[in-house]
């Protein structure tokens, strides 16, 4: 409450509280007093109570998201992406690396970064068919038919395939051909997508927005999982900041506090975290110190004339140096990979 | 180029400027070689040519938006609002101010706002209808529900109506609606709903991102300008940072320096631009100084009770107060309000 | 308290509590426990509390500045600078424009800045002797000499002089030549400057740092107010945030949000703030309108050939437009200037 | 050049070029103009020439530091802390680990976290004995007896010792007990102390400030590098962003950034960057992984009683724990510990 404030103001506070069928519980300090909030303050919106005469300030206690809380899970989930022999299994002891083309750009370039892929021992196949682009200029993706690509890839190498769904509608169309529908950073607060995701039967890889808190994060994934689709990952893939030296900062410290906030499992994007090649294997090692469940890696067999995201995709070569550093690192952590 | 960057890698450098149509100028220094593009860069992907071997980095001349650049158009656009007699022009003398609930709540809770706007000097109704949340638990608004009255509060007042689109399908519904579209702040990349705002037949109020650049929201503008939709207002509503006093920092200086890169109108949201009541009017105030072309404002008839953004509504008599400061200080900057 | 604590735990806080000579007052709910403390709060570390096992975090109630807070001092503060007939009253009806060069550069361009900033209607005058820059190899002031040609000028102008002042121990030998002692953003917590700011007999302009809270700028305050210098006038100079198209964001919603929190003046300088001289008058005229007591503008007799901050520079001629539109904006919102 | 800029124009820049002892290259576009500068640009203030009639932005093709660049000392520098038998190379083959209390509060205290910190395998004691507080109110460390009992520390255990330094004229005294100087991220511009840093006969540790960029990072040591002081270790310790779920944002894509842009070595500090006990090993294992050479710990005895930083410091114990995987880390990466 604020400084000054009436018994009426604490009254009218602590009847508000009841009628959100809540329980009141006023404490008089010396210089304020403040009411306490007994019960789940999940269902009490702060701003309502912030609205009030003689209120200050309103503090949440408990998180604000419950099915992706550890609270109420509080052990750790594994998400299997893929059927039969190829499934893979994030969250388990393996470290899953993700590794294809930032956009499909024709099946001789995909199929040649797949088997590069499936050869350096990446065991999920990535690669946009519909990209989101700041410019309306920009190559937009070859849409189905890139969908269509990915499927035949998956066909020929055994990876299951992970790619990127940007509209509610398109939900089962992408679903039919991919394995599981990646939700990119741009839309994270596309609650309208998320509401269709947690409607779909495959697992969804959740970007965090490019400014976006953790809590924020949780809340979106919280969308899915209150939609009945439990196979939720959450992907770190850099926040904005005023650092001008890398496209991104990747926020690495949010793999274990996202870990200890949530069961869900956590993957990291070092590609999009640095926009920078020369960047990306020294991040891909830390993010598997750190703890994370996975990577997503670009890849392609000619960055210099890639039509989207050269400057930060790996070689084929690059991206079998990366996979021997990875298995080092994540046997120095007591996974594998 | 980099530090010693071969002729060779200097000639692929050109090469590839050449392949896009464009020309390379080439200039050694003691320590760089710097290669020049002549032409319209905004045919070159920066990106492509970063990722070229010997290259250090890429630098754009010209901006990468040609429609909603004042380059292209410098005459300043004025988009009306509404028909007949009571259309409102954007970005012409007067400082438009659109005031509304932050969601529609019911028929009493909006007529009572409409109401209040009109007598306070309004000139245009806002209201949500469909409302991003940020928890899937919190009320989402009444939908269609929500559009139909404010077509009535329209019939009622003669105030045309500003209300949020979330989707791209939704557009030809809410058009027959509102007689203005608005994009929100976490939709301002959602390219599928600017691409659908482009062919929309009303005038777009278009949100600036959370933490959009400015260049990034001119390409948003883009989107919808390129789609054939010439009527886009632009719309400062504070970004995130790191100060935790305020709800967003609200830039004020985007408005003069938006008008600077471009012919479209600039409104700024003194509401979701703090979050804080007691900090609403005099931004109002900065934002008409600095030379804004309008005004979004919260009202509600009582703060306290409402489903969102309490905190930050103003009451009716609050609106009555802050129009008639708006109007002095439109009127010592040679505006009217 | 952490979900699942103990009794233990909840003892050992309400020891630690009232060792610190206050008093706990528990709370207990159906998913989490809370401790309250009551009494004045800002005596306990949160960080102390924070430590003990089994709490999950804590909340500050009271502001943990105190001297610079309005809850102590509820009537606002007007900080005089100079002596007889040319003091300046800070915080009054008055909008007090600082106005001069970025740095003192000779005695001809000081001159001709402190005659056109008199003729213009500026109160005060404003250049730096000691510049801290960036870079080793750029101009660093003109020292001591700086400070005798600040002094001349107020001679001959009658304007108090307000200069920066970068260690401790010149704190003794700037406030012998200036009427105001100015505090640089990137020396905010510099904690030994800001005591010895604390012991001097001149009014202190505080800036605020690139990247500081509201709060932190009051506790650099408090600072200066605990050393016996009741003379502080806050100045908010713009902010880091990751937007290109200026050199700061400038966070205007920190001139009413100060004034809330505390009594003392606030400034707003438009020419850091911006970095862009097309953007300082209306920035400047926006500060206004929320409510700064005062301004600080640079301006330069010919900002091409400027040794700092040319960009940013005003013309004599612009200073004179500046203060014309000022003045009509400040009688708007019912000040003077 | 802006649109449309005249001949006289461009000429008018070309001759300030000439002025500034280097060479003006002017390509004309279809849209634009580009005038380049051939020579060193580090000795043109780019503000020059952005503030001249006609002249749209300005970009700088060479780093604005030097002795720090990479450019011109391609090999890694190693930089030698303490003498004899203890001495500690950093940015040679072994990850080095400075270890100790935030704030040496008592020889009992001090005594028994360098004892742990010798046992556990760190290689330096780390102690503030002069602490840079955001309150006036806390404790502010012991001064001059902390630095003897850092210096009574060294002589039981051997360890080098590192501690802030926070004043130029403190540098003196701190050298004479301290093996290396360490400049806290509040002083990092604080000019005054890098020019003594660059006198001293001592090492300095310089951490990045709270929202530095690398650039002004580098720019820093470059103060510190011309004073003529060779001996610098860069450490990154988290820069402050939105998200509030940790203290600050670590920014470990600044490793292996900084060892491109320079030759300087570079330590991490997870304890600051983190604030919080249980992200500080995993911090720290990614640290490593990301190519650190070396690691800044707080340890207490006793954190729930730790008279700062409490929440963020490990236990003896957690001390061991972390030494243990740092070194399987450090093996994976090809480092020793």
């Amino acid at each position: 409450m604020k400084r000054g404030c009436t018994d009426l103001e604490v009254a009218g506070v602590a009847a508000r509280i009841e009628a959100l069928g809540l329980r009141p519980s006023v404490s008089r300090g010396e210089e304020r007093t403040v009411v306490g909030v007994i019960g789940d303050d999940r269902l009490a919106d702060a701003g309502t109570l912030e609205a009030l005469p003689g209120v200050s300030g309103c503090v949440r206690v408990l998180a604000p998201y419950k099915l992706a809380s550890r609270d109420s899970h509080p052990s750790r989930t594994v998400v299997t992406i893929g059927e039969g022999e190829g499934a893979v299994r994030v969250g388990a002891d393996a470290v899953a690396v993700i590794a294809g083309p930032c956009a499909v750009e024709s099946w001789a370039q995909l199929e040649a970064v797949a088997r590069a892929a499936k050869a350096a021992g990446a065991r999920l196949l990535r690669g946009g068919a519909f990209k989101p682009r700041t410019s309306p200029y920009a190559f937009q993706g070859l849409g189905e038919e890139g969908l269509r690509l990915l499927a035949r890839a998956r066909g020929e190498t055994g990876l299951p395939v992970v790619t990127e769904v940007m509209t509610a509608e398109m939900v089962p169309l992408v679903e039919e051909h991919a394995d599981a529908l990646q939700v990119g950073a741009r839309n994270m607060q596309n609650f309208d997508l998320l509401r269709a995701c947690g409607k779909a039967r495959k697992p969804v890889l959740l970007k965090r927005g490019l400014s976006a808190t953790l809590e924020e994060l949780l809340m979106a994934a919280e969308y899915v999982l209150a939609g009945g689709n439990a196979r939720v990952i959450l992907c770190e893939r850099g926040i904005r900041t005023y650092e001008k030296a890398t496209r991104n900062t990747l926020d690495l410290s949010a793999v274990p506090a996202l870990k200890e906030l949530s069961h869900l499992p956590v993957m990291v994007d070092p590609s999009h975290g640095t926009g920078k090649r020369s960047l990306v294997t020294p991040m891909a090692l830390a993010a598997v110190a750190a703890g994370a469940d996975g990577l997503l890696v670009e890849v392609h067999p000619d960055p210099a004339h890639a039509l989207s995201d050269g400057p930060q995709s790996l070689t084929p070569d690059g991206l079998v140096d990366l996979m021997a550093r990875v298995r080092a690192v994540a046997a120095a952590v007591g996974r594998s990979a």
